[in-house]
């Protein structure tokens, strides 16, 4: 085995057996944001197999089944690293995969067989979970858990509106129907309503488009969660929005525009966040394990990613692509 | 006397001494927004003396001095009117000048001899205010007191920024001071740079075009309060906050631009407010009386009020106009 670097004491290595893709895969493997560090090694909602520990390690043994999201690294001592909220360490988290680690090495992601990571960025995955579900919970699930708990949409009898059915937006909508939430899917297509009202079970479907029905909406959302990553106005959506309501982003458009007016005539807010802690990454594997929830995928093998990256920036995905890294990246 | 409607059994009639003038008057008197019922009398920061009050009234008495902000009437029943936020009733409060009341008659503001209103809008003036410094906390005031406390910022230690030393920006700048907070102000020019520290005693300076001083102050901020009217992006503001931090919108711009990105890294959130209600407006007055804030008025005679909106229009001012209407309007 051959690691981007020496195992320490208190590092885990792990087998990969399965890994989810991400829209960032699609961004680094073409090198979209101008900054990729070539070659790379993208994958950052990795799962698998402990195979080593290092003397120190207190959390993890050989065979437990292991997972990272989206970052292997941070400071370690700053308070949100206390608090194990790493993903906002205020040096900057490590990214899983393209990143330069505080020891000068490269990071590698989850296309691949092996991870080496501290233990203290590595979750464990409830057995109640499959392997191949618990990937997208790693990037795509907890970039809305984590904001969803922490601005109280876990409160049963909210009106939470999801704008965008990808990897997210469907996890969304099972999370909120999980906390008791009344369900409103926006999407600019009709095409998703028998999907998102049969198979994801909302509650009602608005076309963005049909100004009726976005008249008879307005003022019945407490919060707006938005994953689409195209450039659009928020008008429209924060007129849905009751007072004190608030839209939270997800979604990583260029550039957003919207009227003040619309923010401040009933005390509406715009709130972002990306990603989780590892500690709330351990409460969402949980929660959903003790709750049924899982992403819808598509299983593929590894020899079919560059499809699978050319679908997924179209938006063809129905609603994450995983790879089972065991059963194919191994055939070769 | 002559009012705009028949006096009712909880109506309070008064006698206007001042009224502070508001970028509100500009808009309605040049009919900027489209929508101004002519003859319009602005005036939305009322300060008088009860002269007769309705059978039925029971807050004030005959001598009293009192005040008006933004709003005269509301629905009374609905969530936020039962909490004295009638500024967010939910069927729309009734502007003080130039809407439509509930029994039709147009409402008509504070650049005029008397108000009737009834009791539950008026506010009572505390003695310690003087009559014309209190005329501009009714709306300049009240606008960012309101969602100063609703938001935390009333919590010592905290480090807030400010954009635009205007009306409400100077009384930012004197609250956020007395709750014990670390003032920024944020300006375009350096013209006002002698006069935010030596005059309002902020405690840091910082031209937003100064590159510079910018990346010096980069995630220093747990609040901004963004009282800019001028269409603007919001980008290089949210990189002076902290991870967490909240940039408040008091301004009206036309259109606000802004790259989500540097909203979810870190957790940032904008929030909007507008107003307070008479609950909110009769703490800050008490609040005003006993720790001594005052704005800083030029006091006009009704005569100079064109060339006073003018200069308004300019952001000529420092830091509100005030009309003497007892010293003034009477005279002719």
């Amino acid at each position: 085995m051959i690691f981007h670097r020496t195992p320490g004491p208190f590092d885990v290595s792990y087998r990969i057996t399965h890994c989810g893709v991400c829209y960032a895969d699609v961004l680094w493997s073409r090198n979209m944001l101008g900054h990729t560090k070539y070659p790379v090694v993208p994958g950052h909602e990795v799962v698998g197999i402990v195979t080593a520990v290092g003397a120190e390690v207190s959390r993890f043994k050989v065979g437990d089944r292991v997972g990272n999201g989206a970052f292997v690294n941070s400071c370690r001592h700053c308070e949100f690293c206390e608090k194990r909220m790493e993903n906002n360490c205020t040096e900057g988290c490590v990214l899983t995969y393209d990143a330069i680690d505080h020891d000068g090495s490269i990071t590698r992601g989850g296309f691949s067989t092996h991870m080496l990571v501290h233990e203290r960025y590595c979750v464990k995955i409830p057995d109640a979970l499959l392997p191949e579900l618990a990937g997208p919970l790693l990037c795509a699930g907890i970039v809305v858990y984590s904001p969803m708990v922490r601005h109280g949409m876990n409160k049963t009898g909210k009106s939470i509106g999801i704008i965008g059915l990808g990897g997210s937006g469907h996890l969304a909508v099972k999370f909120a129907k999980s906390f008791g939430a009344t369900v409103t899917v926006l999407s600019t297509s009709p095409s998703k309503k028998d999907e998102a009202l049969g198979v994801l079970g909302a509650h009602r479907f608005i076309v963005t488009s049909n100004k009726e029905e976005m008249e008879i909406a307005a003022k019945s959302l407490d919060y707006i969660i938005d994953t689409a990553s195209g450039d659009h106005t928020l008008d429209p959506y924060l007129a849905l929005l009751k007072t004190g309501g608030m839209l939270l982003l997800i979604g990583a458009p260029r550039e957003l525009k919207f009227s003040p007016a619309n923010l401040f005539l009933g005390m509406k807010s715009i709130v972002g966040s990306v990603g989780g802690g590892t500690k709330e990454m351990e409460e969402m594997l949980d929660y959903c394990a003790n709750h049924g929830i899982a992403p819808i995928i598509e299983l593929i093998p590894i020899q079919y990613i560059n499809e699978a990256l050319n679908r997924l920036s179209n938006n063809d995905v129905r609603y994450r692509f995983v790879v089972d890294i065991e059963g194919s990246l191994h055939m070769e």
